[in-house]
């Protein structure tokens, strides 16, 4: 019955003129009684909607007010105005849902911090900023799985609630359904008895699906994950929230190098989706990002804005060095000599903070850059342990602005080196007992990384928060919505 | 460095043959010293590499078990063999990965049931069956990314934590980051002070991302979830999981038609993508769930096989009726009347149980049915009020051997009538304010609806079981790998 609408963006797109067309969306903005913008979020561009002088009653006209919702039927024809090549000259005018004016948060006359737009959460997608960033969002989303599908990768969904946590990646929420109220059945000892809880143990919600995409991997070859994933640290920064999605593929004969190339061309691959899928939407969030940055003192600016950043990326082979060289490039910078470093890179063994992750990338090679081989003694467990004796094959992409943005290594898959690595670092072998399963019955050389979602979503769009690219954020204290 | 590798299924497929291939891959079976069937999860045929006589000493020819990897470069060449095209003549082969074979539970003598490779799931994955249904299952989830962004809508992450639990559509489970053994901080009344908590309040696992979804869809008009959802309930069922998938659109400008509309549209594009892109996989399934179907008694096997399920369900529209015509029919039945129903319909108002659903779309109507206007009493406090006072605009899509596996409404846009009925189902408001806030800020007619994964992909593949078609299914005292 109402799905006789054309889109905004469909009819913008078509430069069609000459006929009669249905739009319904939300009012952005009402002049002089006669000039509706309208936006139905499927672009940030709205459709003008011209009302003839006399055609509305005085309170229909009251109605239409910044935030209402109407439907509008008329004519597509050729724009006078200033900036659009068409607008819609109505022959009827339906108020779906009136807006309270009085409010309504987002009037047009004061612009909302991004900070006030986190506390609406709900009403932000109106938002020009919002609507361009979870449209590039649901792009990239998109691209993922496309990027995978063609290539016979396996989706695979692996569990959110998990009674594993043997992984070290972080501190974890637990799960539980016995009631907290005190009344919990409890041991002997005054601890929760959790035999009687849903899964009959401890449970917590999965910080990484990595080793379960491993156990696919090891008879499907390729596949890849992409799911939510949990941290219960308290971490107040840009950078971090509590519930987070990553993507995770897994490759059976697969090794670094194969790991390096994929994730390469993985990430130049949804770069250029967006560049070509997202046009307006990006050239809006540049410009968006160019204004914010003039806010900054010229020493904290940014050399490349957000168009140039990402044709960059795409354009440019990521710099591949180890570890070691890092090490070597940092202790040998002036940077290091003159103590600019809050934590001075003194000896080879460290783990690299994000001052000089952003120095390497932002500074020294002003490009990706990919890390390898990093010291056995700072990774996980199931990193492949190189014939050095104090490396493992690890790797890390480090994007300007963002940092860390992979993680990956090629996987442990001599089952004696494995239970060596586990046995020093305290993990109970009986706790990953199918993870080994796969290194007793057939495994082979394989490889995998993480990619954090949200923070391709931030270097795509230039947000510099990680809580405005996801729609309803969870970090310390927040919960809404 | 290993990327060089064909896949089987390309090899396979292109029919192509005298040229040089490397294939990876696990040893499904090894004949007479001399034939490899080798499959690396591409597909579920194999690949036979042959080994001449003498060209491998004895005892690397005994590392090629069953389950063994292997790496294998030679010609492909036409196949003399039966139910081959062409086979990999192999000029060397070198052991990835042994296969401990006396402990491998995968040998070929027994055929593993369903209920034992469950409680081996990690490696479950290098069976035909679940080889099959993953494959499936990628494809569908593939399939629904496509459809909704062929069609505009935007994929939107809702939270998996959340504040809320106002849906009302179950238990739900707790999520805390405070100590369970006791030492959590507590209030003077011996309760859990959630104030100290990682959110500052009692948090849960959400049930369905609707209520968020409505909130997107007021700005971008087109919108779908597709993400985890959680019930803490003790069902032991086929049909029944604590964690699963659940897809979520919710579109602006829709009423209850336009919802069905698009519902019975999604479901068929799904189907007939499984159907186009699944042929073999689908066809060993039709035949796994034929062999099954012969060990039942003849009273209770299925009318159709499974492609003449999928077939009939592209090729027939859906039955619509409304509940109140559902309960007409029930209630004149020789089936209600004979009392073969274990709860028989007596009156208008009760909610329909599986058994009545199952002899509406499998007995009366022979192909899945839409019920809608159910009694407002019996469904949630969101769902449109009807002008006859005593329903809602809802819909379920139930489908043969299954039940419910869409359950939608539009929704209740007039904040008076939602506000009425949050009262009577005594939902405090306060919890809901943004929620409600859409309803104040230019509201509009809409709807959406759920679809459960899972058990489209039983649908789809046949399988009986909903634990069988997620990789590490979770149910109660269940939480492995």
């Amino acid at each position: 019955m109402f799905n006789t609408r054309t889109r905004i963006r469909e009819m913008l797109g078509a430069e069609r003129t000459g006929y009669e067309a249905t739009v319904m969306g939300w009012v952005r903005s009402f002049r002089n009684n006669q000039f509706i913008a309208l936006n139905d979020g499927s672009t940030n561009n709205n459709i003008q909607v011209v009302i003839a002088l006399g055609m509305l009653d005085e309170i229909t006209l009251k109605r239409i007010t910044t935030g209402a919702c109407i439907k509008a039927i008329g004519e597509v024809i050729p724009s006078m105005g200033k900036g659009q090549k068409l607008e819609l000259k109505a022959t009827s005018v339906e108020i779906l849902g009136d807006c309270d004016a009085e409010n309504f948060p987002l009037q047009l006359k004061n612009r909302p911090s991004l900070e006030y737009l986190r506390e609406i959460a709900h009403l932000r997608f109106r938002t020009n900023t919002f609507g361009a960033v979870f449209r590039i969002r649901h792009a990239l989303a998109f691209a993922i799985h496309k990027f995978f599908n063609d290539k016979g990768f396996v989706y695979l969904h692996t569990p959110v609630i998990t009674a594993s946590d043997a992984e070290g990646a972080g501190e974890m929420f637990k799960v539980t359904a016995l009631p907290l109220d005190g009344s919990a059945p409890k041991n002997e000892d005054g601890s929760i008895n959790f035999r009687e809880d849903f899964f009959g143990r401890p449970t917590n919600l999965t910080v990484s699906g990595q080793l379960e995409g491993e156990l696919a991997a090891m008879a499907l070859s390729d596949i890849y994950t992409f799911g939510p994933t949990f941290r219960a640290e308290n971490s107040n920064t840009t950078r971090h929230l509590a519930e987070f999605w990553m993507i995770e593929p897994e490759m059976a004969f697969y090794d670094l190098e194969d790991n390096m190339n994929l994730a390469e061309e993985f990430i130049r691959y949804l770069i250029r989706y967006a560049l070509d899928n997202n046009t307006e939407d990006l050239a809006f969030l540049a410009q968006r990002l160019d204004e914010e940055e003039k806010q900054k003192p010229l020493t904290e600016r940014s050399e490349m804005g957000l168009m140039e950043k990402l044709d960059f990326v795409v354009n440019n082979n990521f710099e591949r060095l180890t570890y070691t060289d890092a090490i070597t490039i940092l202790m040998e910078s002036n940077h290091n000599k003159k103590k600019k470093f809050q934590y001075p890179i003194e000896a080879w063994g460290v783990d690299l903070q994000s001052e000089h992750e952003r120095y390497l990338v932002e500074k020294h090679f002003k490009k990706p850059v990919i890390l390898t081989n990093y010291p056995a003694a700072i990774k996980a467990f199931y990193m492949r342990q190189n014939d050095d004796g104090k490396t493992v094959a690890a790797m890390d992409i480090l994007a300007p602005g963002i940092g860390e943005i992979v993680g990956g290594s090629q996987r442990e898959e001599r089952l004696d080196k494995l239970l060596g690595r586990m046995e020093e670092m305290h993990i109970p072998r009986e706790d990953l007992w199918w993870y080994l399963d796969t290194r007793r019955f057939g495994a082979c050389p394989h490889a995998g990384f993480g990619l954090g979602f949200e923070r391709l979503v931030q270097f795509v769009t230039g947000m510099g928060n990680i809580r405005d690219v996801i729609p309803f954020p969870r970090y310390p204290k927040s919960a809404d919505f």
